[in-house]
């Protein structure tokens, strides 16, 4: 799961300053460095173990750092949690953007998006479980990860039809539609199973899309 | 929630005999009430409290039942959870049938269903806290419920296709791309928030599908 990360990653220090307990941020690249480690082990503790049956110690341990260093960046369990939602949610978000941005138009874009998100959850499946878990465990963020996904994507598609790619009765109900569908896209042909490739799952739906919402 | 329910269900005797344990199934109209009543109760448990909070006694004394009443129908709380996530898929089934079946085309079948959806939705906003609930819980529920769903979409989408209302080309990807949109404009637009109605949800939806995937 975690483990076939191709693009380790790490986190600059505005995110770090966000997903760190409050006044816990890293200060230095080293710490950084740690605080990327220890949400990267608690992605692999609360997406094999859940939430409940996870713990700290499990977390440093896959980390291969002091429990001292678990608690100079958060204050509990329910904290580590809360950021690796945020985190995750990140993660997403960036790891689509840059085929976002780099498509001719917003029809290819959605296409780009839907391909991206899926073949990213086929080495991170344990999002699921994790994001999943939060609606249980961690309401408001669950609630904010949903929320902030369709805002991005209604903003989007409203640009698209201020650039008359996109019909011009677009509306929310459309962005939640879209990202409803990447969800369990992504969960059927990104987790279950991968009989389908990213790029013919996203094909489909980007065919409907053009004639459904688009203008062209 | 369970307490604005309209349309209080009894249970056909094939239905109770599928969601009892094995071997308990109700033999009398009594009985089947009962079962029906414990399903009830159990919906409003699990749902204020979660799957690991609720209890046998909390859901006989939501039921007005003898505790031993649970046990002629149910050997376990794992039992009774598993029953209500095959109920609570039935009962959405089951609620959206009658206005599939009499709309005039595949389209229009797509926009009753997902109205029909929403408006049960509102009624039983519990339905998303326990069917999500069984990923940890009960993981074979889970996907049995959406596996199912799916499998349901894609045959009438199919049979639209044969009639002619339908793109040729619709395939598994389009029926697990409405099943998502529908689950999350029924989580914003029945759950979350009642700022659109379910008409107009599923008008704008509707639109989209008759363009992306229909003939017309």
């Amino acid at each position: 799961m975690a483990g076939e990360r191709v693009q380790p990653a790490t986190l600059s220090r505005s995110e770090a300053a966000l997903v760190a307990s409050e006044g816990k941020a890293p200060r230095t690249e080293r710490g950084r460095k740690t605080l990327r480690a220890i949400l990267d082990a608690a992605a692999i503790e609360f997406g094999e173990k859940g939430f409940h049956e996870g713990s700290i110690s499990g977390i440093t341990r896959r980390a291969g750092v002091a429990l001292g260093s678990f608690y100079t960046y958060f204050d509990s369990k329910d904290a580590v949690f809360r950021a690796l939602v945020r985190d995750m949610s990140d993660q997403v978000r960036d790891h689509v953007a840059p085929a976002i941005r780099a498509a001719p138009d917003q029809i290819a874009a959605e296409r780009a998006g839907l391909s991206e998100f899926i073949a990213f959850v086929r080495g991170h499946k344990e999002i699921y479980r994790i994001i999943d878990e939060a609606e249980f465990v961690d309401p408001e963020s669950f609630r904010l990860h949903y929320a902030t996904t369709a805002d991005r994507i209604a903003a989007r598609l409203k640009a698209g039809a201020a650039r008359g790619e996109i019909r011009a009765d677009i509306s929310d109900v459309h962005a939640w539609a879209i990202m409803g569908m990447n969800v369990f896209l992504g969960l059927r042909y990104g987790v279950w199973q991968d009989d389908v490739s990213p790029e013919a799952v996203a094909d489909s739906i980007a065919e409907m899309l053009a004639r459904g919402i688009g203008t062209k």
